[in-house]
């Protein structure tokens, strides 16, 4: 199958009637007509074989199940609803093409664009456009003194069909100061939040542990999809609280152990 | 230098303020903000070592400036103004980051967000968002019978510097019925904008070629960064008629040959 047999056969099949979409695959451009009132989010993560994945391990319907997964995390740290998302594949094998796209569409996000392309390993990129209400996206920036701290869910074991929390972002819009996703290990992603917010924190509980994880693993091992969230007001379950948003020198007192591509 | 180290020289000098742009790099996503009856485009663009360019023959500065220019020529076909970037570059060597990006930034364009990864070649995901007023973006599939045809400019060279006709978009946006880029070829192009619009034409002169470019070349070459119009109205210089648009089966009098990445 060629390149257009391949996108027609992508086009059939996106779910590509999102909201606000006026052009989607098959044109230079997509083109997106935004609502008034909506601030629009934008993320983009590459998912590289040997890399974020390795082959057979993952089949490719998985491939593109996470892939997606973990730009649609980033939209449930903004608490933005998912809109379009845009898809750039490169695969040694055509054959890959279509599973990965199951896998993609079982988000049942729209599809509005993409490219295809030839290489040697797979790459990925997912772009993934979320809306919010106008200034009610939640920064990982906006933290301060007197907040609790939480994370959404037990932590430590890498999943190969991880489930972004698109569920908790009612709950974030309404209560949270500051929030983002831990895909890189709390420890290090900890440190990034209260970098951005100029605080510090005193840890007041050990993060919850997934079954047949490490407490070393929960803190530092990256992966989880889950949010972390710093709330002025008590939230109920999921949450658990682990930490309390104090004055002082920016950062974690604990040491980030996390996720860095290039160290 | 780590990733978070990279992370923090990208931002310092990239062309960030741009308009709309609420949060730019650093956060889970960016946020942007739509003005009142703007229509947002947005295209996507993998360029891959060994696939559009080959290392030493591309600086790292040629290939960031070429990865940015094909997105931008997907703007100019729409007749949008650039609004933003996001891109995802995964590369084996980390020295390859920051000249790279001097060639993205070349274009003074706003950089919103995107990844840094490891792969064991370059490859760059190019995502730009642009602007046109509601409606008023010109699609491929619009081009009716009695429209002209025109390219704005001779075909038929690769080039390491190609400069995208952003400079036409008023001049697209006041007159075209429809309009695309031709950087897979024109009679491939020609071949997808005649089959989109459900028309045909009828060919009155050859496109013009460019110095040391062959006839063959200017119709089947491909990596054009010219535009191809259908105008109800004559256009004046740069651009050059080539057919006149004709009711009759789909598509182009002209055998397509243009690049298709799986053929």
């Amino acid at each position: 199958m060629n390149e257009r047999g391949l996108i027609d056969w992508i086009r059939k099949r996106a779910p590509r009637f999102g909201e606000g979409i006026e052009v989607g695959i098959g044109d230079d451009c997509a083109v997106y007509r935004p609502s008034r009132g909506e601030d629009l989010v934008f993320t983009t993560d590459f998912t590289i074989e040997g890399r974020h994945f390795t082959l057979p391990d993952y089949t490719p319907r998985e491939v593109g199940y996470k892939a997606m997964a973990r730009g649609v995390s980033d939209l449930a740290a903004m608490a933005a609803t998912p809109r379009f998302a845009l898809i750039s594949l490169a695969v040694p094998d055509p054959d890959f093409v279509k599973p990965f796209f199951s896998g993609v569409f079982s988000h049942k996000i729209a599809l509005a664009g993409g490219d295809l392309s030839r290489s040697d390993k797979v790459h990925v990129d997912v772009v993934l456009c979320g809306s919010v209400p106008k200034g009610k996206a939640i920064l990982r920036s906006g933290a301060k003194p007197g907040d609790r701290l939480y994370v959404s869910g037990p932590l430590g074991i890498w999943k190969k069909r991880p489930k972004p929390r698109l569920d908790l972002i009612e709950t974030v819009r309404a209560n949270a100061h500051a929030a983002m996703d831990i895909t890189d290990g709390l420890s290090m992603d900890l440190d990034r939040m209260l970098l951005a917010s100029g605080v510090t924190c005193e840890i007041t509980a050990a993060p919850p542990i997934h079954r047949g994880a490490t407490l070393e693993q929960a803190w530092h091992h990256g992966e989880d999809y889950e949010l972390l969230v710093a709330s002025p007001k008590p939230l109920g379950k999921p949450f658990h609280e682990i930490g309390i948003v104090v004055a002082g020198r920016p950062g974690s007192p604990l040491p980030p152990k996390g996720w860095d591509h290039f160290r």
